[in-house]
């Protein structure tokens, strides 16, 4: 598990912009953002995909998922918000670690591809300060 | 409820292609596929979205995911499965019932866009023959 990106995320090797953590998820901002607020929710144990994950973790990942979506409707007011997660390369997943990506969307957003999706690097103050909006807004 | 096409397929009042029922959920094939094997899970208490779905039916649907993307890999050795999961009209939710989709991906599939797709009614026969075989590689 030492080269896994999210594992260094987990264990606080390399720092993220948190939104939500319990203990068996972390939920974070993309850095490469679809959209401003699009956030990833990932088990701390490493499970590369949905074929692996323990039912334990899989059932915290969508209960966080709940929690956050409410969280974003309040603090960001999207039309609506897509969620996705892919599983092997060949449905584009790029980093081997399951996560789930909630991508809130607004009016005149640009279509949202799955499988050629541009990683482009967000503005970092503002994924900041979107991530302490959503985590603000979460009940527990 | 009485106009919900998704309550109706529950009901039985609709026919559906079936791969897995339990006492919460139910998944069948996507008459509108995006790929053969594109399938649908749904909570058989109407529940609009993620914002609502209780707990207990959200659950079951992940547990269900993960038993049905295992079949797929059994079934249609995909190269690759998305999954994805649409909130309010912005995201492009059409049927305004929850819906999971699993959408197996093979080897020279055209890209898969979230928000635009194109429902096209695919060949009945095959999605016949294709639910049956995810159905038969189901583990309980």
């Amino acid at each position: 598990m030492e080269e896994c990106i999210f594992c260094k995320i987990v264990k606080g090797e390399i720092p993220c912009y948190k939104v939500y953590e319990d203990d068996h998820v972390l939920a974070f901002e993309d850095i490469n953002p679809i959209a401003l607020g699009h956030t990833l929710i990932i088990p701390k144990r490493h499970a590369e995909n949905l074929y692996e994950i323990p039912d334990e973790d899989l059932v915290a990942i969508h209960l966080a998922a709940k929690k956050i979506i409410r969280a974003m409707r309040e603090a960001l007011e999207p039309t609506g918000v897509a969620c996705l997660q892919l599983n092997g390369k060949g449905a584009n997943q790029v980093v081997m670690h399951y996560h789930f990506h909630l991508v809130p969307r607004h009016a005149g957003d640009p279509e949202l591809p799955i499988t050629t999706w541009e990683l482009k690097p967000g503005d970092k103050d503002a994924i900041e300060e979107t991530a302490k909006k959503i985590a603000a807004a979460i009940k527990s």
